[in-house]
């Protein structure tokens, strides 16, 4: 199971505020707390600090590297910026990029940092044509990607397929579209590595949180090794602890037992 | 979805006094809680009132039916209690049965009565040898009780396999095995249904709760269809529902919705 801490992002309001007063206090707190919840990886993201983004990824990179040496997952559109952002990483652990997709445009982009860095790759299920909506569409995008990464010489257990999670709420079948497509792209390359952002699942919903802690079950059940979420939220990380109980992926429950006595269960 | 009521079986405390007094209110008002909370059917077990099984059957099922007409489910480990209850029965639904194994006695003792009152059967994955471990154990014991009971002109649609759930505490691998099993059996046997009891699994760890439900929404995940549950338990039938939306089971998010107004959503 692989958590990348999904919080340092500029998107969210007091990321923004801190970045924009270089409040690197802040910041770094926000890196400890997610290393403390049990990250596995720091995302890295101001992809909306538009003119500005290069500098404000390059300050972020070396706050957060004062005060841990969690791994960092660097999270731009540009490429200009996940260059200088993987440049400032310290060496001692595989940096991730954070994406590329089957565009051609964007893998060209992207395909020559994840070769001169080694590093972890999310590839997200888009294709010039568009998003997928099946599970076969997902198949056959991912397919693709799988076999362009191989043949530039990037092993399966790199790679981090992002099979697109699409609201529910537009259509009904979008949350079983993608539990197929992770059964058939799993059984299709048994080495390839899983992660999603999970939100859009239960966007225009009620009682949002819940609709996301069962669809990291259910989405673990079918194969799913990786996710970018708040490591801080308590009751997510126990359905995460939970589920590899029941999974038998927690030789004697011995997590689960552990993440029992922080209290970590709120369901 | 089929939602076996539980909540009827005198090894639980206040239904035995319940019955020990003859107490026909107490016992009615369980059934209409039950069928109130969206049970499909209610279970009746006095199995361990032993000596009186039968005539206190007779008593229940007739208690019972004064309220509701809702489906029950005859339980008994003795197939002239089955008999008894099943004899007594209104018409109009098709009766279910609780249930047979592969171990030739009981399969024996009670084939005779799903033929007679064209029952469903739960039928359980126990042979002669004992208790299955592994998910091939399973697969093979149900395959024998399929091909068993079609034999004997009962049709798939029929029949829920109980794929039998024991206590992860004890092995690690308990849950993946049935997960796997439900799998298995989806694949060969796509019309078969299935049921289980859910609380061993959680037995001998904490938070049994949390680890019961998840086991719903993992267990709905791979294919199961049914439980044998209390179905005034808001939590639980909360993981029902939403797993069903989640799984593209409920056609624009209907009854979820309606249960999220009802306020079925503790987790």
């Amino acid at each position: 199971m692989l958590i990348i801490g999904e919080l340092i992002n500029t998107s969210r309001k007091k990321i923004r505020e801190a970045v924009e007063a270089r409040d690197a206090a802040y910041i770094q707190q926000v890196a400890k707390d997610q290393e403390a919840a049990g990250a596995n990886y720091l995302d890295v993201n101001c992809g909306n600090m538009v003119g500005q983004e290069l500098e404000i990824m390059k300050w972020l990179v070396e706050t957060i590297q004062q005060v841990t040496s969690m791994p960092l997952c660097i999270d731009s559109p540009d490429e200009s910026v996940l260059k200088v952002g993987l440049s400032l990483l310290k060496p001692g652990y595989q940096p991730m990029i954070n994406s590329l997709s089957a565009e051609q445009k964007r893998y060209n982009a992207v395909i020559h940092l994840v070769k001169e860095f080694k590093a972890r790759i999310v590839a997200l299920c888009i294709e010039d044509a568009g998003m997928p909506k099946t599970a076969e569409d997902r198949l056959r995008i991912a397919t693709g990607l799988v076999q362009s990464l191989e043949n530039d010489g990037i092993p399966q257990n790199d790679i981090y397929l992002d099979p697109l999670i699409k609201p529910l709420s537009t259509n009904d079948y979008y949350g079983v579209e993608v539990l197929n497509a992770i059964r058939l792209l799993k059984a299709k390359f048994p080495e390839v590595h899983f992660t999603c952002g999970l939100s859009n699942i239960s966007y225009g919903l009620p009682n949002r949180g819940v609709l996301n802690r069962l669809f990291v079950v259910q989405t673990m059940t079918v194969g799913m090794d990786g996710y970018i979420l708040n490591p801080t939220d308590k009751a997510m990380m126990g359905m995460v602890y939970a589920s590899q109980a029941l999974l038998g992926q927690d030789k004697y429950c011995t997590k689960y037992l552990k993440a029992h006595r922080k209290g970590l269960y709120v369901m």
